[in-house]
């Protein structure tokens, strides 16, 4: 059992961490802050995890956060970066759900996050948290960056191409599709049910925050610059992502060999049988992504379908495999949920 | 580990099964019937099954159900009638989440059903399956007739009234709201999402089959006739009944109280504090009854707001709730998941 | 042609009445105003009504509101009652979709609503904008109080049944779901599109702001005080209002050709053949309400079911039935939009 | 006044044909057949209709469709071609709004739908039903084809691009979004609310019968073939098609200014300004196009967005645009309906 610590429990990635939490074997769930609801029990504000999660949140400067072995940060962007080197200091580790430590190019991130770094010196050190690439790193770490929902889908299902060196790595196209959930649980008008149900657009056309955060992963992988479209939209659903992937072929290969042999021994990473669509209702509340990979009349252009759950494999189950990798757990424990369905 | 056998899988029911059952330690699955789908791997119907349920769809006629230690029937209405004499004779036993055995009076449940009962002599000794009512008799019991989803809503909502007889049981009223799932999944043109969806209607207000199961079930426990307008509602979601009860007092009591006392030590039943609204997400995919008592500007009526999962509560994980007492695992082996919020 | 204003445009109500008035023959809006978004297109707000709205909002201060001859508002409860006296005075009529003249007795008002009422005299002068109930008053009014949504579509529901006399008063039920635009526009979390999705939930069971108004408009036609219980429920739908009435009989009669003789010349209340349910969606987008009367298994419990959209004959739609009145214009005239369905 | 046949009216094409035709005031509506329905009064099926349209559904063995000046086939692909030529033998217009006589290549035809047509004669005099296209042609024409819902929405968003020959047609994108009632008012169980609902997919990624249909139509402006990937998805709302399209720049140009100039008079399509994103419910139950030109990071993509109701614009509001060219009405003449919002 670790002692574990949530800084920002109050958001749709706080409860899901929650709910994963409140049943994995080794997590010992010992404080919950939010400066907000100080001395409220996590339960009043989610009735869901009444009898199952029992602290209250407490003042984040009276949380004793030091002593916990790992502290998770569902933050707004900005906060876990102002808190991180004192927990490391004192021996804790850290699990960033926000931005903070993702962006390796402090200029760039500060460009896209519209805020000074304020520890720059941390993100150097942060392993990114996509165990399928960067699993090694992330079992020695202290510090873990939890990638975006977006870049999580993209990033999967682009990878075996761009590993392979198939593909025309200068003119990638996702066009991605994201449940309502992904926009946080803030009081906004545009995400309320009466605007986002029964509607469909895209946003951010122009800029998105997860356009670097997918350019850098892939070009790690690619070894050069990757050129990226990137659309994401907003669908009426609560949880998942769809993300729907095309490259030009530069080089011809067996492409569903390529991704069932890339992806044989991730537990969580699922490639369907070639000419199936995954829906994201199969991986709902699960922290699988599942894949397929097309290539439509035979042409040039091959199209990816990948799904994933935006707060699970997107966000609190991916952490919490962060978790179980950073401390030599089982890689699956409390995170084998069959998806809901219906 | 004990044997089971599932005679109907491709339903939501059926799935809902599937879903508990991959992950309960005490069960091994070694049949799901289907006679259409004979030989589909269950995961291609359910991708969201697949890596966790390996078996195919078999033929009824060879899947060798006599040697289950237990089979679960979820077929529709008339089916598990007609196979449970013979499995029980060869020592299985059985859950039906049909309605097959759920009437006492063979008159009324034929006139409701509009068929003639198969079996009639194994209705008389069929456990009801409302562990909250009938714990012990399902302990014992090799048939249990699972209860319907409105009537598990609307009994745990009404008993500890009727109970401590403080209301009027002549004039009941449930209005009663479910998600879509309850119709089940048959190509059906009135549950298509285009007439579901952003749609709300009452239905069956004439008469529908949850009536007399209802009012079998609370006359039980008042020991006499019970008056019940019962109106049900299909609501825009796909999970949830939310039942809402009216009662008037005949006598005066610690409303609050007598729900605690009742449900005190029901490991699946919560009452709310006072004065709170149970939402059905609060229960989504989980084997919960969330409930809380109201009594509106202290009048003579109360109104008690009842939710379940009507695949959880309401079929599936009852049954397995049912599988637990049957075969004296502990009650909530296998049923421990939290809902799913948001 | 008349001129007409919009105090406070932003909100459901506000573009609900854009989208009716600007093919109104009779409209020729001159003023939208709201503090906040002075100088904004509304079209920019609203992109629905781009090519067909092509003022901005103005400011309130600016807007010469008495120049015009009918002034809407569309405002958070307390606005109107602020300003109303002066445009009277200068000679504009009012409809005021908000709450501040709907009750009569003040104490009673300033109880639920929380406020001092500043303008108690105009109250008594207010029609209360039913207009199959007031019809006569609202021709003559200068002021119309615009009725809630909820007490629009119960009062309709038991209007025929009071008014014969023909069951008990003293204990009337009305269990409502409403689509979440009930809520407003308002940035809430628990309208948010993760929250209200694919959920249900009742709210207010120990008191809602409609509870006293059903109740005068009830005991105005019955004669005398009426007992109410009303809850209501959120659904996951954007518009449409359902309300299921239940009421004890007291004198047998002819239920269903009540109805119908009661709304046979009423062009938006259409009374369904026997034993239909009427949807919501029947009445999407629409100045419509659709009435079904049941009698369950013939018992002593009438069950009225009362679909309205709660933006249109629950608000817009039914103020601009009250202008077509005020300046007698035809009734129908620009209201006679088909629903929307699918 | 034109006397009007519809040929299959029980879709939700026929349901938003008659939604259009009974407010159109050169509409006289004569005849509605349904084989399997004949007799029932239409709006027994579709109460939204009640009081609105009075026919019966009638046999179409009986209905003296050659009566009609004018017929619309809202029929299954394979009907209308079976039955045009004896109507324009009889005089009769004819508006098909299957695809029976959308493809000119009856080989290319009969591979994608199937079956062999019944009178590839009529394929080469019908007209395209795309005002914004063919707009003399439909004017002249006998008999129309009107187009499928995500063609319209496709080649309205590259038209503009494609006759400025600023882009490479070799290899464009389109992917797109479709509501769920754009699978038709079939028993089907893919569609299902328990399916669709809070669910996301593509489907057809290998091949889609709108694809032939797209590429005929950019060809022809082109005058050329163009090479085309086109993923349609299935998204949880009623009406509503999101096309993301996306197109390699070979030409620089003033994009923004290309879409507006080329579609200043066009009465149903609306450019948006640069930078904005159409939501699908700003065309809602409208004969509307909503478009929007962005070059991401200024780079060599350009990604249009383009949306439509697929019902409306997409179906049945377009065939009423056609009527209108082709007797000579007014081009908006019943059309003038504003977006539902919310």
């Amino acid at each position: 059992m670790i002692k574990i610590g949530i800084v920002g429990g109050t958001g749709y990635t706080g409860v899901e961490l929650l709910r994963i939490l409140a049943r994995h074997p080794e997590a010992d769930l010992v404080a919950v802050t939010s400066r907000a609801e100080a001395g409220m029990p996590v339960a009043d504000m989610f009735p869901s995890l009444r009898g199952r999660v029992s602290i209250a949140f407490s003042d984040p400067a009276k949380s004793s956060l030091d002593q916990c072995d790992l502290v998770f940060f569902a933050t707004p962007n900005g906060v876990a970066m102002g808190q991180t080197g004192a927990l490391l200091g004192a021996g804790v580790k850290v699990i960033d759900l926000s931005a903070d430590f993702r962006i390796k190019d402090i200029a760039e991130w500060e460009k896209w996050y519209k805020q000074k770094h304020a520890a720059p010196e941390l993100v150097a050190q942060a392993a990114y948290g996509l165990p399928e690439v960067q699993r090694d790193r992330i079992k020695m770490a202290k510090l873990v960056a939890n990638p975006g929902c977006y870049p999580t889908a993209v990033q999967l299902g682009f990878l075996p191409l761009v590993e392979a060196g198939v593909i025309d790595v200068g003119h990638l196209i996702a066009d991605a599709k994201s449940g309502v959930s992904g926009a946080g649980r803030k009081a906004e008008t545009n995400i309320l049910f009466s605007e986002a149900s029964d509607n469909f657009a895209a946003y951010g056309v122009a800029g998105h925050r997860h356009w670097p955060e997918i350019r850098q992963g892939l070009a790690g992988v690619a070894g050069k610059a990757v050129g990226l479209t990137f659309v994401p939209h907003l669908t009426p659903m609560i949880r998942g992502i769809h993300a729907t992937l095309y490259a030009r072929i530069t080089r011809e290969a067996d492409f569903q060999k390529l991704f069932e042999d890339r992806y044989r021994n991730e537990p969580f990473v699922d490639v369907l049988p070639s000419g199936r669509h995954p829906d994201t209702r199969s991986v709902r509340a699960s922290n699988l992504c599942r894949l397929a990979v097309h290539r439509p009349q035979g042409g040039d252009t091959l199209v990816v379908l990948s799904v994933i759950d935006n707060l699970t494999k997107g966000a609190a189950g991916q952490a919490v495999h962060n978790m179980n990798l950073m401390f030599g757990f089982p890689e699956t424990l409390g995170l084998n949920d069959l998806p809901i369905v219906p």
